[in-house]
C-alpha cells in the first residue's frame, strides 16, 4: 500500500504538496522553478481552457499570438510597469551562438509588445473596440516555487483590448470578470468567489484600476483567481496609440487587460477535496467517471470487461476511463481514484451485469446505491450535477464560516496570529498606504480587496483609527 | 484602392511575402526573426490543432506541458542531437538579476528535457506505451525568417511516445504520420503529399529513421509538412530507459517524436490560391463564408443588415462573418475576401429578400448562382464539399504535372537551373552522402524523401552511376 496521504485537516500544506505529485498532476522541472504538467494535471487546463475560451469569443475577444520574446527596451517604456516586473526578468542574452546588442526579456506580461504592435492597426475608431487573446506561457524569476501556485514559467490566457473610451475599457474588464471569470469559477470549478479591486499597493503595475477575484482555499488562506485591469490611458500614452473618432479628432485609446493562469487549478485543489485526496469537480474534472469491472476471484473476467467497455459506450458524453489492471484489486483502485479525486465510479460484476444494474458510488459523500441500467444515463447526469452542487454549497458555507467582522487590531492581530490561514477578515481601513504596509508587515495580512458588494458603513481605520467608508477584505494569501 | 497585388504565377515569392501580411494573417515581431500571428491567421491555427488533437487522442496520445527553460547539459547527452542544434540555439544567461551557474536553452524541441523525466515514470511494461503530445512554442535562432516558413519562434505540436519495442516504436511513428497528418492534409488542408523517408542525412538528429511527408507549393519548391521520427533506442540508451519487461528482464525501451507546427500554415497558403489572392480550405478556413448584404443606393438598410444577420443564424453550424462597414462599396468587399481567400461568399440585397432567395459565389471557380432560402443549407454543405473537392484536385494535378523522371543529370541540371522551383525530380541515387552533398551544392536540390509508393526499379546513379535499386525525389525546397 501506498504512503498514507497526509491529512488535509491537520497539515494543509503538506496534503497538497503530496497530493500534486502522488495525483500525477505535476512535477518539478529541471531548470529553477518550472513545473512540468503531467497529462492528468493538463486535461484539468484544457477543460478549464474549452469553458474559458468559449466565454471569451462570445465578448468578441480573437485570439492571436505575440512572441516569447520583448526587447528589454519595450518593457522600460511604462514606468511604472517595468519597476514592477524588473525584478522578476529572465533574460535572454545570445542566439545562434551571437551576443545579442540588446538582451530580450522571456515575456513576463505582453502589454508593452502588443501595445507597440497594435498602434499601427488602429487609425480610425471604426478599429475600435479591438480585443485580443493570448494562451501562451508567462516567465517570472521566483525563489520560492510551489506547484500551480507560485513557479518561474506557468501557462495563462492574457486577453489585452482596445477602447475608444476609458469607460468602454472599464467596462469590457468588469464584463469579463463577472460574465468570464466569476461563471468560470462558479459554474465550472464549482468554487464561489469574493470579487472587488485592488487598492493602489496591491494594483498591477501600470493599471488605473484592477478587478479581481478572491478565493479562499481550505485552510482560511486566500488566493487570487484572477485579475482584470482598467489600464486607462496609461499604456496608450506611453505607446502612443491613438485614433481618429466620429469628429476627426485624434484621441487617446483606453486599454484593459485580464487574466487567469494555471494558478486556477492549484486553487481548485485547495478548495475542494479531504483527507482521501483530491475532489475534482464534475464539469471540468479531467476524469468524470471511473469504471471499475469487480471481476470475482474464480470468474472468468472478459464478460465482466466487455461490460465495462459497453458502459463506457453509453457514456461516451462523459469523460470516463476503465481501470482494467489486473495486477490491483478493487479496494486499491477505489482508493487510488478517490485520492486523484474522480467524482464519480461506477462499478459493475458478474452479478450487478445478471441483474441489469451497477453500482454508483459518490466521491463527495461517499453514497453507494444500486441503479438499473434503464435509469444509468439519467442518474449519472443528475448525480453529476449534484456532486457539482455539493461541492459549491460546501465551499460557500467554508467560506462564510471564515469570514469575519474585525473591529479592533487587537482581534485582527490574534485571527492573524500563528502560520495558519486567517480566512477573510473584513475590517475598516484609511485609504493610506503607509497604514496597509505597517498591517501587512506586523500581521502578515494584506488588502485582498475592497468588494464590490457590502453593506456601506463609515468606521475608523482598524490601526489607525482614520475614518473610512467602507470594510475592504484583509487574508493571509497565497 | 489598395496597391495591386503582385502576381502569384508571374511572382510567387513576392506574392506570398505580401498577401501573408495584407490578408492579416502574421507580422514580424520585434525580437530577430520572431512572428506576430494576427487573429485570422491564428484561427486557421486553432482549426487546425482541434482537427490533429482530436486524431492524436484517437491514438491514445495525451497532452502535457513541460518547461520551456532547458537545461544546456541536457542538449549535451545526446551526440548527433547536439551537432544537429547547437548552432540554433537561443541561450538564457540570467534570471531575477542573478548569472546563471548553468544556461538554459530556449526549447529547440523536447526530447531531451522528456526523456530525462520520464525515465522516472517507467518502470515495468505496464508503463508503455507511454503517449504524450505537447502543443508549445518552439525556439531556433534563424538569420534567413520568412513568415510560417522559417522564423526564430513557431508554434507546434511535439509527439514524444515510449514504446517497448523498436517495431512498436516504427509502427506508432508511421500511424501518426498517416492517419493524423496525411489524413489532416488530404481531409482538411485539401493537399495531397508524398510520403517517405528521410536519407540519412537529411534525417533528424538522433533518429534510426525519420519519416516525412511532402508537398509541392505552387512554385515547383518542395516543402516537408511535418515528421514523424522512430528514435529507436538511441535516446532510451543516452538517457538509461530501462523497464523490466513480462519475463521479469530489463529491456531497453524505444521512442519516437513527431511534429508538425505553423509551417503548415505556409504549405497552405502557398498550395492554393491564384492572383486574386488567398484560398482557405473550406474546412478550416477561419471565415468559410462571408455574408456580404447589398444595401442599394436609396433603400433602407435595416431590412438588409437583418436579413443578414437571420442568415448568419441560419449558418450558425459554419464560420460566418457579415461584412456591414457602411464606408465600403460591394466591390470592394467582393475584392477584399477574395483576397483573403474565404472559399464561398453570400449576397442579399432587397430584390433577394423579395424573392426568398441569395446569391452563392465560389471563390475557386468564381460562378454565381441564385439559391432559394429553401435549398440553402444543402446548398451550402455542397458547395463548401465541392470548394474542398476541387482544391485538393487543382493541387493534385500540379503535382502531377511537376512531377518528373530524370535519367540524366544532363536533364537534372537543366530542371533545376535558374531561380525557380524545379518540381519533384524522381531519380536513382547511389545512397552516399558524398554524392549526395555534391547534387546539392552542384543543383542545390536535395533529397526530401525515399517515397513509400513507387515502382521498385533497378537504375544508375544521376550524377556517379553507382548502382540503385528505386528513385528517391529531389526538390529545390523551402
Amino acid at each position: 500500500m501506498a504512503d498514507q496521504l497526509p491529512s488535509r485537516s491537520e497539515n494543509f500544506s503538506e496534503w497538497y504538496n503530496t497530493i500534486v505529485q502522488r495525483a500525477d498532476l505535476a512535477d518539478y522541472g529541471a531548470a529553477k522553478g518550472t513545473m512540468i504538467i503531467k497529462p492528468y494535471g493538463y486535461a484539468l487546463w484544457e477543460n478549464i481552457q474549452t469553458y474559458l475560451d468559449k466565454r471569451f469569443k462570445k465578448h468578441g475577444a480573437k485570439n492571436a499570438f505575440f512572441p516569447t520574446f520583448i526587447p528589454l527596451s519595450y518593457i522600460q517604456r511604462e514606468k511604472e510597469h517595468v519597476e514592477g516586473f524588473t525584478p522578476n526578468l529572465w533574460l535572454v542574452a545570445s542566439g545562434g551562438g551571437e551576443t545579442l546588442e540588446e538582451p530580450y526579456a522571456v515575456r513576463p506580461t505582453s502589454e508593452t509588445t502588443i501595445n507597440m504592435t497594435v498602434r499601427n492597426w488602429i487609425h480610425s475608431y471604426r478599429d475600435l473596440p479591438l480585443l485580443l487573446n493570448l494562451w501562451n506561457s508567462c516567465f517570472r524569476y521566483e525563489l520560492r516555487t510551489r506547484l500551480f501556485l507560485r513557479t518561474s514559467e506557468f501557462l495563462w490566457q492574457e486577453g489585452h483590448t482596445f477602447h475608444a473610451s476609458w469607460d468602454e475599457a472599464n467596462e469590457y474588464a468588469l464584463a469579463i470578470l463577472t460574465d468570464a471569470y466569476l461563471d468560470f469559477y462558479a459554474n465550472a470549478a464549482a468554487m464561489p468567489s469574493l470579487a472587488g479591486r485592488k487598492s493602489e499597493k496591491e494594483k498591477f503595475p501600470g493599471a488605473d484600476i484592477t478587478y479581481t477575484l478572491e478565493q479562499m482555499m481550505g485552510d482560511g488562506r486566500a488566493l487570487q483567481g484572477c485579475t482584470a485591469h482598467n489600464l486607462g490611458h496609461n499604456f496608450a500614452k506611453s505607446f502612443d496609440i491613438r485614433y481618429l473618432d466620429r469628429g476627426n479628432e485624434l484621441q487617446y485609446a483606453a486599454t484593459a487587460s485580464w487574466g487567469l493562469s494555471t494558478r486556477a487549478i492549484g486553487a481548485i485543489l485547495m478548495t475542494h477535496g479531504d483527507d482521501k485526496g483530491l475532489l475534482m469537480p464534475p464539469r471540468i474534472a479531467p476524469t468524470q467517471i471511473v469504471i471499475v469491472p469487480i471481476f470475482g476471484k474464480h470468474a472468468d473476467p472478459a464478460p465482466v470487461l466487455a461490460a465495462a467497455k459497453q458502459l463506457a459506450r453509453e457514456l461516451a458524453d462523459y469523460r470516463v476511463e476503465i481501470d482494467a489492471r489486473d495486477d490491483k484489486s478493487p479496494g486499491f483502485k477505489f482508493n487510488d481514484w478517490e485520492m486523484r479525486g474522480v467524482p464519480l465510479r461506477i462499478e459493475i460484476g458478474p452479478k450487478d451485469i445478471e441483474k441489469n444494474q451497477v453500482v454508483l458510488a459518490r466521491r463527495d459523500t461517499g453514497e453507494k446505491k444500486f441503479v438499473s441500467n434503464a435509469e444509468l444515463l439519467a442518474q449519472v447526469a443528475q448525480t453529476l450535477d449534484s456532486i457539482h452542487d455539493t461541492l459549491y454549497a460546501r465551499a460557500k458555507k467554508f467560506q462564510d464560516d471564515h469570514t469575519f467582522s474585525v473591529d479592533t487590531y487587537a482581534e485582527f492581530q490574534a485571527r492573524t496570529a500563528g502560520e495558519g490561514g486567517a480566512g477573510f477578515l473584513m475590517a475598516h481601513w484609511c485609504g493610506n498606504r503607509e497604514c496597509e504596509t505597517a498591517i501587512q508587515q506586523e500581521t502578515k495580512a494584506t488588502i485582498r480587496c475592497i468588494p464590490f458588494v457590502q453593506t456601506k458603513e463609515a468606521g475608523k481605520c482598524i490601526r489607525c483609527d482614520g475614518a473610512s467608508q467602507e470594510r475592504v477584505v484583509f487574508a493571509k494569501a497565497y
